[in-house]
């Protein structure tokens, strides 16, 4: 299912910024998703885009699309089993620490039918791209059913802020869209229809996939429950999953690991490592021994193991807590606490 | 703009209707849009397809779909300007004299954000229908926009009860689609998809098209306002337009015609009279002396227009007492009077 996460951009006006405004002092580079400027000579510090500009604007309401119409356009699915997955996957989205008074999310089989602006949007969208189009961007073809065909537009509406008027009210504001590269393409198409409706361009964050457990070369699949780790799995089928399955870029035998090192690049625990461990430097230590023999490979699993173990149970518990109302509250179209 | 009108079949089970199931007396015909069985020599009385079954069926919902979104995606032409040209439209069907306790209209830009179970019907039908049914269907080709593409989707879906659940609950049932002949492809269509997903397929009955006043080969046009009469005209406006553009069937002269006769095959004041005459006594007579010569073209086009204006000018008054209050009562979703 893609989840897309819309931040709109609440107090920055898009205008203003541009070389000869430069926010603060004058010092200051100017760091946002639509304008990247510096006067130093050592270039961008690209740290401000994300903690200093993003902190500036989180405090911004959130939107979540689940699309579940998708899911059901694309697989061998159920309409009802389509919908009744969306509502699970919005428990383990509330269990990441959304707040609520700042977070919309909504499925398109639920939310569609419920906002006449968001329908608007699909159909103004819908009629600014042609088939030669999304054949071009997606790969469609002429025996893809025409329900894919247009499900662009679908991923598309929650780009423009007037697809949530009880949210945004009349105005017309960028929004920073923060999704998996794989979701790119949908929001090219955005961006080149979004002037021509007079709307602003959404800016993109793309994130990285985890690589599968078997190594990067290889896929995640939802039918071998062992190329990754579930946010279901126990703190032992953690254990198992690592050490059985998680690919090393260590040696043979230990004595040809303490002479030529591992290697960090294709090492599964150390990659995961990368987005699960908190301290840096902890992190380039363990980069640094394992690369040159002093940590073995059977160390660092059980470092992943020890980090990640209480990461899942720490989110089974607070999805454990995120009960059915508490996720009608998170998709109930609302004003929330904003006022525009 | 394409009104389709749903007429839900309410006490009609259409599994009962087959050859042995002759309804009420043993030497009754059976005529219903499922099943034409006739015993007698003289075969099928269709007057009771229309006087008596109709009759018997018309105690059911109408529902009015108006399809302001295929006119934006069709035409060049604002979202807001097709939302209230369908506004204005409906004024004009409830002229006609449509009950407010049994008929249901809407505008699909205002509608399909109010009812998610259109939404998916909308979607499940998309799931069935390739492009390459489309392009053999409505002819659409790779330069066409998406939102086109799908558009059949929306025409679709309210053939099925499902779509309607305010008035239907969880009824599936078959319904009755009066149309022009020009919508015949959606619903061919529509009635491909309907078992794929457990509904009924939809019945039609078409009617015919006005021809154009200059005669049947021509087109009316909405950008040369002498090609038709309008709603809109006044008795003076529709004098002259007949008087000067209805194409006549008569002969050059007088002498001529009183020897020859009219051709009321292409005389468009005889085609008109066929719609607008009630007495079809009288329409059999003036077809008569039409064509022995016995009347003039001046006096058949004197005769239309006496029987057209108060027509007209009736509708005008209706239409004037109905007030923007009205519509909204028509076009909002509500059970109405019956219980499913």
């Amino acid at each position: 299912m893609a989840n897309e996460v819309v931040t709109e951009v609440k107090r920055l006006d898009i205008n203003n910024f541009n070389i000869n405004d430069k926010g603060g002092t004058e010092e200051e580079d100017i760091v946002n998703p639509w304008n990247v400027v510096s006067k130093s000579e050592t270039g961008i510090d690209y740290d401000k885009l994300i903690k200093r500009w993003l902190q500036d604007v989180f405090d911004v309401p959130l939107v979540i699309q689940l699309t579940d119409d998708e899911k059901f356009l694309w697989k061998d699915m159920k309409l009802d089993d389509a919908n009744r997955l969306a509502f699970e996957n919005a428990k383990d989205i509330i269990a990441c620490g959304f707040d609520v008074e700042k977070t919309f999310i909504f499925s398109d089989f639920d939310f569609i039918g419920q906002c006449p602006a968001f329908y608007r949007n699909m159909i103004k969208i819908g009629k600014c791209v042609t088939f030669n189009q999304v054949k071009g961007i997606f790969g469609f073809g002429d025996s893809d059913v025409i329900g894919k065909i247009s499900f662009p537009a679908v991923q598309a509406a929650p780009s423009f802020s007037s697809s949530f008027p009880f949210i945004f009210g009349k105005a017309n504001l960028p929004c920073l869209v923060p999704c998996a590269i794989d979701q790119d393409p949908y929001f090219r198409m955005t961006r080149d229809v979004a002037p021509r409706l007079g709307y602003h361009k959404p800016a993109l964050l793309h994130s990285s996939f985890f690589p599968a457990l078997q190594g990067a070369q290889t896929k995640m699949s939802a039918s071998d429950s062992n190329t990754s780790i579930f946010l279901t799995d126990t703190p032992k089928q953690i254990k198992n999953k690592v050490n059985k399955h998680a690919f090393s870029g260590g040696q043979a035998t230990v004595e040809e690991h303490r002479e030529k090192g591992g290697n960090c690049e294709v090492d599964i625990s150390y990659q995961y490592l990368r987005f699960f461990l908190e301290d840096d430097e902890e992190l380039k230590e363990i980069e640094k021994n394992y690369t040159n023999g002093d940590l073995l490979t059977g160390e660092i699993k059980k470092k992943l193991i020890e980090v990640i173990q209480p990461i899942i149970t720490a989110h089974q518990e607070r999805r454990a807590k995120v009960t059915d109302d508490v996720v009608h509250t998170f998709m109930t179209p609302r004003k929330m606490k904003y006022s525009y």
